[in-house]
């Protein structure tokens, strides 16, 4: 059910504040972590986010790689997610430790994992400041796609039909919230 | 029920993606917008990036007073929450517009919006570059508090009995997913 996204609604994939799997690869090696810390930056062009600790290996393969991947996981990968989120990829694949499947993103190759409600391939903007001192990485949007049944013609559609591939948002300790119902503003 | 939250569990606050209520003050003109776009960078101590467009009467007020406080709407302040992202206060006073009761933060005197289920001080801190690039605003937090029927002892806790202190999480056009369900993960 994977669907392209247009790149002007790529912003809106993440705009609700979903937690996010990064994924990187280089020169043989690949990784995944969890990422609470994401937000868009801007529409047009789709910019993003995400606080990615200096020390991780996820950091060093995306400056050595120039991309990264970003997957929403949906409830029943809540403890991948804690899991991926709690271990460095350093030392050990965590696509093999874990049984992780992903298929290569359409334009960077990165890895989208199977069974997210979203992904997205980004390209690395460096920003060597902010990358230093608030641990800010930034990238820009050159492939997305959601799975049809939770996100079409540029919007989300959470119901309880659809529960099994609605967004984390974690809470701290493993915690995810899950954003089950809607309301509507009016102006 | 507001209650003071340690600084060290700030950040813990806008962890799962909420959409914010930014207010500002300075030199008796005062302003509020929504703010789909945060996330925190750090814990310790709690910092956390907004995005601010830098045409906005916000970012004006913001520089010149060095500070601005988020409030997190609950749904019954979806409208208010659509309207004041909608509008500038360049012009009119959105407070007295829309009969919007508020407090001074403890620290900065910020205006700390009724009704609201958590809310917090930052002092501003100046990042020309990204905020010009992607305007990304930076801040440290100095002042923060939760209804304790929603959040106590660091921790989040979305229940039935409490859904209307529930946060609200942007989808676009006015509409807001409303995290009702947690999900646990395990190691």
């Amino acid at each position: 059910m994977r669907q392209v996204v247009d790149l002007h609604h790529a912003s809106r994939l993440v705009n609700h504040g979903p937690t996010v799997l990064v994924t990187t690869a280089h020169g043989g090696r690949r990784n995944v972590m969890a990422a609470a810390w994401s937000m868009p930056v801007e529409f047009t062009p789709p910019r993003i986010a995400v606080v990615v600790d200096k020390k991780t290996f996820t950091r060093e393969l995306l400056a050595a790689s120039g991309g990264f991947a970003l997957c929403l996981p949906v409830p029943a990968q809540a403890d991948l997610t804690f899991r991926v989120g709690s271990e460095s990829g350093r030392e050990l694949d965590k696509f093999a430790r874990h049984a992780i499947a992903a298929a290569p993103g359409p334009v960077l190759g990165l890895p989208w994992i199977d069974g997210c409600c979203a992904w997205l391939e980004l390209r690395h903007l460096p920003e060597r400041h902010v990358e230093d001192a608030y641990d800010t990485v930034y990238g820009e949007v050159v492939a997305a796609a959601a799975d049809a049944r939770i996100f079409a013609h540029g919007r989300w559609s959470f119901r309880d039909d659809n529960a099994a591939l609605h967004t984390l948002h974690h809470l701290g300790g493993g915690a995810f919230a899950v954003p089950s119902r809607v309301v509507q503003g009016r102006l």
